[in-house]
């Protein structure tokens, strides 16, 4: 079974969309109340089609299996509004995964959006994070570093700023994918620099803190492989050093796993190269950043199990990548998913 | 002859640090009235011994010949005070280099810091980059997207913001180096994180502009290795595909330029798979952001050189990395080196 760690629900019903705009225009009128979604007004045919020419189509298409499923990263907009409109905003995304899920069980698993605010304590994600956990079957989330949407007001995640949220996964044994929202600084493109900017940026954060001695069990995935990381390995090596850190494997690798989303054969295979093989989980963000298909391939940019399938990698390394690892970072897939 | 593209006069004698600390003292005294730094203090034996037992011996070392060299980055600052604070900062640290290129005229041949202050135009930077060039003999310039430290106060560099001072390159027929300076954001890390991310943003900055089209001959550098860019080159083709864009070849490659400084040989490996090697100016960053030897090769992480000879690459080609690449971006180089 091949399972994908980077799905998002990029193809929603128009009326989720519609929600969120009563949202945002309801925060111009000063005598606004926040009201929570009223999904019913989506039917199940709906969902179905959203991604049945979509998503499943494309599992199906590439062999692939499971998709570990979260609401869509870009329009998680945390900046906008307060607490609340986070909250009512994240609740309606979350459970729009979970109908999916409940729909196709046997595609789609879910990770929630949570419902940071810039200013607020990442704790205040808990109860939102044990609901998806608890009671949608959710297996993991996904945590935005800079809630503010490009300007990182947010202290870095090693900071303890976030340690009571980092107990509540650790209780829960669920792992946190690190991934910001859509940019609203001009100065960064969302998928084409704020992106792979905060996959750098936590990973840099990592390995300059102690965070994982505090949290011998906190997982992280590292998404959009990483960022500029695997590229910049003997720079990052070379840091550490310098600073006398502990060499990297040591220091991280057993807390920080990196995902497949690099869009061309060449990446993958540094990817690979460098990154060990027990580090890295399948994933393609498919329907995601890139839609086209590459003319010098023919297939989609985002295909990206296509990359992995041709490179020499040992079974027992493919079995990882493709499965096992994602069932040691997700371990509530074990319920799911035979070993 | 092989030169480098991307070096820093990180180790200059301690009286420019003494100035510069006068300078931030200075700002705290309401009395304070900038003054320009008295260099005289500074004997040229101070300066030989600064980079004989550092640059010149890497040189040497590794086999290397000319060194395009430009004031520490990381201590360039242009946040700290205001503009007068920054072109006396400026003036002092191009004159430094000055003097190593006149001392060393086989070895070293200069690159300016430019006057850069939050909030004002960059085209106040043109008189000291004219100065430089003019009165110097310098070759180029390092161009800082971001002067308030990580806070990305600026418009993206393709901006008519930034126009006025590109007109200036162009006439100068001088490249600029994209390189910021010292974080002074928590989140970022200066080596580790802000130098990367800054590299990608631009990157994504000039895909998404017609920059090139308004200065055809406008010549920018991507140091470190282009940050994420060549890691994730089929997400940025797919990403220009998607918006309709032309392919980068066409949009970008006549006019952006990569070093080599990417600290280990799958980095640089995949670098010159992805880039035409048109593109790529061979750059070590040395004496810079790593300084330790890699246990795993006996050598530096930055003596870059290694990691190119490793590579299959042709004759032409490496001649181009080497050699004439730089000849090309640097025009005022042909009055210093044979073609």
């Amino acid at each position: 079974m091949i399972i994908d760690c980077h799905g998002h629900y990029t193809t929603a019903p128009a009326a989720l969309q519609a929600y969120r705009q009563s949202q945002i225009d309801g925060l111009k009128d000063p005598s606004h109340v926040a009201h929570p979604a009223d999904l019913s007004v989506i039917s199940d045919d709906q969902i179905r089609e959203s991604v049945e020419g979509a998503q499943l189509k494309f599992q199906r298409e590439r062999g692939t299996d499971l998709t570990i499923f979260s609401p869509r990263a870009s329009a998680m907009g945390p900046h906008v509004g307060n607490e609340t409109t986070s909250l009512n905003w994240s609740r309606a995304c979350n459970d729009m995964i979970h109908r999916v899920c409940t729909l196709y069980p046997e595609n789609f698993v879910g990770v929630c959006q949570l419902p940071q605010s810039p200013g607020v304590a990442p704790e205040n994600s808990a109860a939102e994070l044990e609901r998806c956990v608890n009671e949608l079957g959710f297996i993991g989330c996904n945590l935005n570093p800079d809630p503010s949407g490009g300007h990182w007001t947010s202290p870095p995640l090693t900071d303890r700023h976030w340690y009571k949220f980092y107990e509540k996964m650790v209780e829960l044994d669920v792992p946190a994918m690190v991934h910001v929202s859509g940019s609203c600084h001009p100065a960064f493109h969302t998928t084409g620099a704020y992106y792979l900017n905060a996959d750098t940026t936590a990973f840099m954060q990592f390995l300059l803190s102690d965070l994982f001695k505090d949290f011998p069990t906190l997982r992280v995935i590292i998404p959009h492989g990483g960022g500029a990381v695997p590229f910049h390995w003997g720079r990052f090596r070379g840091l550490a050093q310098d600073m006398k850190r502990p060499p990297l494997e040591e220091l991280l690798l057993n807390n920080v796993f990196f995902d497949t989303c690099v869009y061309h054969l060449p990446g993958i295979e540094l990817l690979l190269k460098v990154i060990p093989a027990d580090n890295v989980l399948f994933g393609s963000e498919m329907v995601g950043a890139v839609r086209g298909i590459d003319p010098r391939t023919g297939h989609h940019y985002d295909d990206t199990k296509r990359y992995l399938d041709a490179l020499p990698l040992s079974e027992a390394d493919r079995h990882k990548i493709f499965h096992g690892n994602a069932l040691k970072v997700y371990p509530r897939l074990a319920g799911r998913v035979a070993g």
